[in-house]
């Protein structure tokens, strides 16, 4: 199976606050299709919000709410625990602040992706997925639900189902995973590949629907979405060679 | 005139905030018509804001969203000077979140009143006041912009025409008011109404449309809505006492 | 062995923020001769240490710093996951800002007690508990360490001891013990004394250093402190109650 | 009268938050004689504190407390009305805070410096001047206070004396002077010196005690410290020439 027609490109965007300024928003936004707004628990602001939806827009780059555990010293990379229906009302919270921004420009809101630490709460604890889901099901709006690809299609699709949410499947380009579909720990040699091994896993994704595992097992890796990082300048080569192979 | 059919009572609400409680929000919401709910930036958490919004919901209190300055440890009572577009992209992230969050739960906000610093600071200054006006304007919903009356009805909605928006004038029950409309200053003796006067002053707003100033002058003053308090029992007790005047 | 010369009574104090008060502290300042302070990151103000301390000095209550989680919007009741260095910065910079404010004003600081969460995740979790004893033993001023007394009095002395730090245990009047020396949760039935029991505890604690737990095991537990509650004035009574037991 | 060997160099350090990065610290440690340390109300965290104390310390360099306005999202750029005490206690919680972590590291602080809004505020504003010099007399420790050098020695030092305090006066390289001892605003044309004029006022406030005015008026000026900018390596280079002038 061949997904080479629809493979889009998210990248988490609008990560400045105040005074601090991160990533190279400007530079990435011509590449990809997805941007990942951070709605001011981890990172942007009121401003910095306004100015990445408007970003978005120009480009003509679909936009969906990154929310984040309550964080702002940390970034929303500490896990928190939170009672699922605190979890739920600071999710909507987030949600309905970028949906309701965007509104504003013109823009709608298309899906949900947690983000840091909830994020990889979620992928392995069914408790916080669940309060995340019910999140964005009890949102007014019909935003689908972006998560990791892990091999467990089906499992993730229908708790979704229970949900009413649509899912989208993001992998990893630059990631090595492991033999159960997890991302190798960056603490790892070999979890982050170089440009070379980075492409080589986007090509079989898009070809062959699959990856290569540390341990140089195939494993069928289907997904809608690659995340890409835009963190500096060197980030952006990585996406604009990423963005040619997959226009080609 | 007399506007006794349609003077509503708002009264601000939802401002405990995490652990902490603010308000007897259950014993008021019987007796008011609008409900000002804290968005996040001097009170309200997400979780008090969902609360709020239900118990609105439940007793069929109309919602207004309560935005301030981003000044929780001062609850939006310092005044703080704010680059406009900075102040507006605020103001939207507040009302976004508020509308979305009522969305939700089937709610349509119907209008926005600015707390504390925030609400004296705009009544005094055009700039500031011309910033929460294009907040509102922006918004893709049709909000209605709540502020003081105080006396100058032409000036206040020719402004506000000129965003497009409808204005909501508020009084006050328990306030003395000076001769050019502004409220006597909390500081001063007599600023502050017994049961008596602010029950005479609610009749004499509702028959006559007017309020005696300080100095004994009669002074126009036409309200769309009378603001109560609702800290404690107390406050609930003068609400009650004004709704039984209202019903009348 | 009797202990009832030495048994202290402890509180957390100086829990309000802004404007939103939390506990009776004033009433509570006369039976005990610990006081607890909040510090800025789960509750506390400046304002409110700076008063919470002038008070203490005026009660001849001795003063404990009461760091927590950055977590204001939970309380400080949320576990967080954070590095250790990170930890102990945190903590460094709450007991310092508490230690200065304290000396302004003539105190010196004696001990420091976690609150809430960290309280918890230190008492079952060795490598957070390191990280406390750490960031108090990196401070310039010789302050105890104030934890909870689970009857592991060698391993917990030895542990300190390696830190340089000296111990003060404390036991609670009104809580069930389990037999590991650990409390009931609140959740189960039992978990919280009533006033007769709570007494008959105190007693039992000071005249033979015992606890009888849930399932009706004589326990040693010896306590330098026992933790009081002063949350409102029913809380209060109980605090005048163990007072007057103490010093017959 | 010459100055030249006394003549110090100070800069804002220890700017960066969580995750996001400002300033060249480590570049410009090297060149400066007193790092300015935020302490945490508008930038800094606890980890960046302890961090910038300690690459002070290594690079032997004096360390003042950088305090501000409670404004991490403004940066400390925007005025804020707080009552007298609450400033106050404001400022000596982060005072504190910098004071016991410097300790902690065997570090003495030795002044204080406010930060953005609020130094402007004070340099015009009596009352606010007033409480940054008594929250600053009240602290136990004998710390000098950093202000603009404005002209008027005899009013200043003669407040601060009032306070017991000792002022440390600075200048600015960079910045052109009005008659009145003030910075030319930055929004206007000729506000901001290239290096050669920098480095010709940096000459003239060593050499003569003076500088020129944008009126082409020879003003005396007795400065302390000469305020410098790390921002990028652009500042750094900047810093390092005028490093070189000074140690001619």
């Amino acid at each position: 199976m061949k997904s080479s027609m629809q493979l889009l490109l998210n990248c988490d965007l609008g990560e400045s606050f105040g005074a601090w300024r991160m990533g190279v928003d400007e530079q990435v936004m011509p590449f990809i299709d997805q941007a990942n707004i951070a709605c001011g628990f981890h990172a942007g602001d009121p401003m910095v919000m306004k100015h990445t939806l408007q970003a978005a827009k120009n480009h003509n780059v679909a936009v969906g709410a990154h929310p984040s555990y309550p964080d702002l010293g940390g970034f929303g990379r500490r896990s928190m625990t939170l009672p699922a229906a605190d979890l739920i009302a600071i999710l909507q919270y987030q949600i309905a602040a970028l949906v309701g921004m965007a509104n504003n420009l013109g823009i709608q809101v298309e899906y949900v992706k947690p983000h840091g630490a909830l994020y990889n709460d979620m992928m392995v604890n069914g408790l916080i997925r669940s309060a995340v889901m019910q999140a964005i099901a009890e949102t007014d709006r019909p935003l689908a639900f972006m998560m990791q690809a892990n091999g467990d299609y089906e499992t993730n699709r229908s708790e979704a189902k229970a949900f009413g949410l649509k899912v989208m499947f993001e992998g990893f380009a630059d990631r090595c995973y492991d033999d159960r579909g997890a991302l190798v720990s960056r603490a790892q040699m070999g979890a982050v590949h170089n440009r070379e091994k980075m492409l080589a896993q986007v090509t079989q994704l898009m070809e062959h629907g699959s990856v290569t595992t540390e341990n140089g097992h195939l494993m069928p890796l289907h997904i809608d979405s690659l995340c890409v990082h835009g963190d500096n300048l060197a980030g952006v080569e990585s996406i604009a060679d990423i963005r040619r192979l997959i226009d080609q």
